[in-house]
C-alpha cells in the first residue's frame, strides 16, 4: 500500500476544529495546503450558505462531504415534516458547496424499538433519493458506533448501511466508511468488500484507551487501537479513492490553537493512516 | 409471555451492589428473597472461597454465575502462563461455589490487530475446555458492546461467541445474553435463537440516555431504551428458563443503601423485564 504524501486526499472535518468558525477553518486548511474541507451545518448556519460558499470556493477547496442529513425517526407528524424539510435543506447546501457527499447519521433508536426506528430510517431515505438525485447529490449512509444508538444512530454496522444503499443506483446512494465506528466489527472486511463502488467518503481518527468520553472521546491518529492503514487498504481496494476526512471529536483537541491541531493532523496522517 | 412473579428466577448479580461485601450481598439477598446470587471474584477474595461457599449455601441461594474468567490476548508467554493459572483457579471457584457456569470475559483487543486477539480467545478457549468439563464447569462467552473492545473483550457479537461456542458440546460451552451489551445488534434475534439449547445466562440492565459513562453508566431497568421484554421473550423460546441476572455498573446505585437497591430492582424486575 502506498503512503500518503503530505496532505495528499487529506480533508479538514470541520468538527475536528470545533473551536473555529468556518472562514478560520477554511482559511486554516489554505495555509496548511489541505485541499478538503468537510463543513458542519451548524458552522455553515453561523454565517450563511452564500458565504460558505463563497468562502470555500475563493480559497480553492473541495468540499468532500456536509455533515449531515439524517434523523430520520421522529414520534410524531409534525416532527416527520419539520425533518424532511431540514433534509431538503441540507441537499440544497451540498448542491450549492458542491460538496462530493451530503453524509446522513440516521437518528436513534426510539420508544423502546430498535426495529421501528430502523423502519423509519429506510422509509426516509426513500423519500429523500428523488430529491437529491434530482439535486446531483449523493447521499451516503453512515453507520455510526453501537454505543450511539441509542442517541444518533440507529444504523450500526456497515452491513446493514449496504443493505439499504443496494436498494438504489449506486450514483444516488453509498456508504461512508468511519473507522471509529466501525473498527470493531467481525464483519468489516467482507463488508468493505461488498461496499465497492458504493464508498462515498472514508474517516480516519484513533481509538483512545482508555476513551475519556462516549461522544467527545475520540483520538489522534496513533494515539489509540485501531488498525488503520489496514482498513484503508481495504477501502482502497473498494476502489475509494477520494478525500480522507480526519473527523475527530475531542475535547481536548477542541482547547488547542488550531493551526497546531493542523500540523499535528498532517504529520499523524502521513504516519499513521 | 408470561409476566415474572415477584422475585421469581431474579439473581443479584454481585455488581449491582459494589457497596457491599460478600457477606452483605448474601445477607441482603436472603432479606429479600432474592433465590439466586451472582458472584465476583474480587469479592470472592476478600473472604476467602471456603467462607464464600459457606455462606450461600448456609442462606440456600442458589449461585447463577461466577465473573469472570477469559482475558485470554496477552502479550508474553509469562502473561499467557499466569492467564492460564487464573482461569483454573476461576474454575475451581466456580466449582466449588457449585455454580451454574464459569463467565467469560475474553479480553480486549491489542496491539492494533484486533483479528490476532480474536484468535488468542479462540485459543484460549481451546485450551481451557477439558478442564472445565473435568471439573463439570459450564463456560459461558459473554459477548460485551463493542465499545469494551478495546478494553475489555474483542467478542462483541453473539454471533461470534456462537460460532465459538458451536465448536464444543452444549453441556461444556455455552453463550451469556446481557441485553446492555446486544440490544443494538440487528442480528439480535436471529443469534438467539441459534444460541438455542446453548444460553447459560440471561443479564439485565437498561440503557440510559444519555449515557453518563462507558463503564459504570448502566442504568435500572425502566430508566432506559432497551427493549427489555422482547428480547426475554426470545431467550425463553430459545429455551432458556434459569435464572435471569440484573447486572448495573452504576456509581449512583453503589452510593445508595444496598437493600434499597434491592427493593427498587425487585419492583423494576416485576414491572419491566
Amino acid at each position: 500500500m502506498k503512503k500518503l504524501q503530505s496532505t495528499e486526499r487529506l480533508s479538514l472535518n470541520q468538527i475536528t476544529t470545533e473551536q473555529w468558525n468556518l472562514r478560520e477553518a477554511v482559511e486554516g486548511c489554505a495555509k496548511a495546503d489541505i485541499p478538503y474541507i468537510s463543513l458542519w451545518r451548524h458552522k455553515i448556519e453561523e454565517i450563511g450558505l452564500k458565504e460558505s460558499s463563497k468562502l470555500v470556493r475563493d480559497a480553492g477547496l473541495g468540499v468532500s462531504s456536509v455533515c449531515r442529513g439524517g434523523m430520520f425517526p421522529v414520534d410524531s407528524a409534525a416532527a416527520k415534516a419539520r425533518n424532511f424539510e431540514d433534509n431538503l435543506r441540507a441537499i440544497e447546501e451540498a448542491y450549492e458547496l458542491n460538496a462530493d457527499v451530503l453524509v446522513l447519521v440516521c437518528g436513534a433508536a426510539v420508544n423502546r424499538d430498535i426495529g421501528d426506528a430502523r423502519k423509519m430510517i429506510r422509509e426516509g431515505i426513500e423519500r429523500l433519493v428523488p430529491y437529491a438525485k434530482d439535486a446531483g447529490v449523493k447521499l451516503g449512509i453512515e453507520p455510526l458506533h453501537p454505543m450511539f444508538a441509542a442517541e444518533r444512530c440507529a444504523i450500526v454496522t456497515l452491513d446493514e448501511a449496504n443493505t439499504i444503499a443496494e436498494q438504489y443506483d449506486s450514483s444516488d446512494v453509498g456508504v461512508i466508511v468511519d473507522v471509529y465506528h466501525v473498527w470493531w466489527d467481525p464483519d468489516l472486511y467482507k463488508q468493505i468488500k461488498r461496499a465497492t463502488g458504493r464508498i462515498l467518503g472514508y474517516h480516519v481518527s484513533d481509538w483512545l484507551v482508555p476513551t475519556p468520553d462516549l461522544v467527545k472521546g475520540r483520538g489522534m491518529m496513533g494515539d489509540g487501537v485501531i488498525e488503520l492503514k489496514k482498513i484503508r487498504q481495504a477501502v482502497e481496494e473498494a476502489g475509494y479513492m477520494g478525500p480522507i476526512e480526519v473527523e475527530i471529536f475531542n475535547e481536548e483537541i477542541w482547547k488547542q490553537d488550531g493551526h497546531e491541531v493542523l500540523a499535528q493532523m498532517k504529520e499523524r496522517y502521513s504516519e499513521h493512516v
